[in-house]
């Protein structure tokens, strides 16, 4: 990371808005967890169950809501969305390391691909033929373009990605180390008991804004495209199939996998280590939890859990249902006894 | 993607089978879905949810059933498996991209290591002491191969793969971006509350006709060898145990993961992100279902679901049990309500 | 694998203890399962179910149970713990690979980093500025590793790892190939319907004696650190998120996840394909069986199972339950009928 530039309070709200109670002068320098923070941090208050972490922090000054503005001494800004407000002075304070364009002298170039000078490409990397990069692209070490590649301006690969032939990425992309963009999909036809290959002749279509986490693949498309809208964002160890569709600003935490020809709505929000199975249509604003195993359609924006996924509040009735059901056996039990009791009697 | 070969609809049915009804002159060079299929594309129906794309497809052509070949007017060839055709077809217009022998000059191959003049390596790829290379092997930039690694003819590896040391691939593999092969298995023992290692000495045995998904992990044997046999077609993100074996034609999707010592059968199929524990036997024939937990032997072909796992019929039942649940709880409460009513009476 | 020393059961049992039945001079150069083992191989019987493989086994030795050194006339060692002491005889026999100390030419080291004498860094891997390296440290083929990161003695990297700027991994470490460790934690706030990345300015720090699977991740901090503290064994594929904090001497099997800023105990077995989801705490001594999906903290060592998990013990009753539920259901209609044919007799 590099070393942190200092702003006053009042420099911060001059960009960000809100309003600060205290010193204006109070100088601030990097952003911290109110456990953590020291006298030069700035902190932050988004959640009722740190208010206790509050009295007791060491922080130069803390962001919070209008309605806990009471709760501390400290010099503080108050604002509408305190989480939101720490994630920009995080951002103003922890700035995208600078570039070092040029192209390391182990790196491989075929011929065909122009590297713009103010591209960055790292010890190792290879970059295929006819391979387009926008301006301030940066390449990792070992990372492996090929050939044919479009990578937007802006964007930048760590160490060891993979993109496969033809695929293109849109501008400000993130991609971390050992992600795999555009290898085969999984498609295969059965001939006499045995697996014929099917030819994976899509291509994998990014958009402007995506950032996806180490180790997860996407896979090409089978004979369209597999797409990936802006602003989408891919945890990682996540499986992306081929012909997939996720929209724009749609988040997917890590391990979850999406099987072949599902389309995923705008803005959803997906928990860790679901699995949403192929073939599906996923709405817009969908939020789907943690380890939910998806194996229909959903039409309706809302949240959903378990396995198979249901809308979540059905599922934590059923999980309920289902831990009392024992006693719900003894009813029975009695009401059988008492039955046969007065049969005999009768 | 190479570029496309033209053929006429006759040259198709020469070599493959099938019934042209139409113009058999009907020229061809891509396959399509019927959506996106254009003049020279050759689209196919293979399930009936997509009839109604048939009547507005663009396609020059149609692969179809029989009993689906009055359906369009398009000129079209009918067979008995039209995805199976299809697959086919989009082999012959779809061949694998041709190998430009010669190691690259940044690729490092150790001493003891002969690599056969019809091999390629990328660039930046290392190969150790020892390596047995096939003919037309193609070792993918930035690949690493351990000492005493054998790779059968024809197999290619994409980039970035992993092959430790003394394992075998054996003929027309494909590997893909990412994929580790012969990482030590996770075997390990207590030793007065914390972890020994157990040295794993075993190799990992993979048949030939196998491909490996983007990021897939197979691990070594800790004693006997982990086996891959003939045929076996594994997605991404797969993790294999150590001392698995997978039997012949055996196909499994993305994030599935298999603990050690368990053995598939052959002809297997086997969904995404479904989890089977150690030590379990397989039978051939069985269909797991995405997502399932397997934690006992399945004796039996047949289709498995569900978290534990059981035959999938059963588990969809209970599935619908569970979701009914309240009113049967709701059932029980009048039962007993009518029941004590009559009681008081008495 | 290095070719094993040869030794007799007598030097063995000198080293690690136990007592010899049968003749002392039997020559051991491997070990090896019941089942495959020949005759200058060792075996051991730990588990039942293997007795019957005791009888046909061809092994030159064999290690067992005080109670089980009956069941054999082989030569034995007869110990407390058979699985442990076969463990110490094969780490005797199998050593680790031998270092050869030396950068390979095509290895690239930034300014400021200095390799001791007695590291090996092999071909193709990037080490960045400032770079730390104990004693005896093993950068494989490919490994990128960034500024100013930190390895204690001792510790191997197989190929293809990649470790983000400021980690620090501490002595006697394995990292298995495409191992990603600081990649950026998933951290975004919404902000008018998009999400804002959140810089991660922590690290992931890391105790002695861990080791780390294939392919596997573990997130830097987004704030304060992602630790994972000594003697910690994680399998391949393992997704640990921002903040996490796990344990000495925990073991992870592999594919499971953990989210973010979830600490789990110390001395906890948690099963493959887990998945635990943020903000939780495990107690120590916790056991989590494979597949299992933690919703909530745990306060207590034991047994927990099932989606969402419990005790093992109450999750095992609930699938008994759900899968006689149609048996419930049964009696609950022939009771309502039994009532209502009474009722009109009344």
């Amino acid at each position: 990371m590099a070393k942190a530039k200092k702003y006053r309070l009042a420099q911060i709200v001059e960009r960000f808005g809100g309003e600060i109670i205290g010193d204006p002068q109070t100088p601030i320098s990097q952003v911290a967890t109110l456990q953590s923070a020291g006298a030069q941090d700035i902190s932050f208050l988004s959640h009722g169950k740190y208010r206790a972490q509050l009295a007791g922090t060491g922080a130069g000054a803390v962001i919070l809501a209008r309605a806990d503005s009471g709760l501390t001494q400290l010099p503080r800004i108050v604002c509408a969305d305190p989480y939101l407000y720490f994630a920009k002075v995080s951002s103003l304070l922890n700035p995208p390391q600078a570039i070092s364009p040029g192209v390391h002298r182990s790196a491989v170039i075929e011929r065909g691909t122009r590297v713009p000078a103010s591209v960055c490409v790292g010890a190792g990397a290879y970059i295929g033929r006819g391979v387009k990069l926008g301006k301030a692209v940066v390449i990792g070490a070992g990372c492996c373009i090929g050939d044919g590649v479009e990578i937007g301006a802006a964007s930048r690969l760590h160490a060891r990605v993979t993109i496969y032939a033809g695929c293109r990425l849109g501008q400000r992309a993130l991609v971390h180390a050992g992600a795999v963009i555009g290898a085969d999909g999984f498609g295969i036809a059965l001939e006499e008991g045995s697996w014929r290959k099917i030819p994976q002749i899509g291509r994998v279509l990014i958009g402007d804004d995506v950032e996806i986490g180490a180790n997860t693949c996407i896979d090409r498309g089978a004979l369209d495209d597999t797409v990936v809208e802006d602003g989408v964002k891919l945890d990682n160890l996540i499986q992306i199939g081929h012909n997939v569709r996720i929209g724009a600003h749609t988040a997917i935490a890590g391990c979850t996998g999406i099987a072949g020809s599902t389309r995923i709505g705008k803005h959803c929000m997906i928990g860790g280590a679901a699995n949403i199975v192929g073939h599906l249509d996923i709405a817009d604003r969908v939020v789907i939890h943690a380890a939910a195993v998806v194996t229909k359609s959903i039409r309706k924006a809302g949240s959903y859990s378990g396995h198979p996924a249901e809308d979540s509040r059905s599922w934590a009735q059923h999980v309920v249902l289902l831990r009392h059901m024992d006693s719900l056996r003894e009813r029975l039990r009695s009401l059988e006894k008492s039955l046969s009791t007065r049969e005999k009697k009768a």
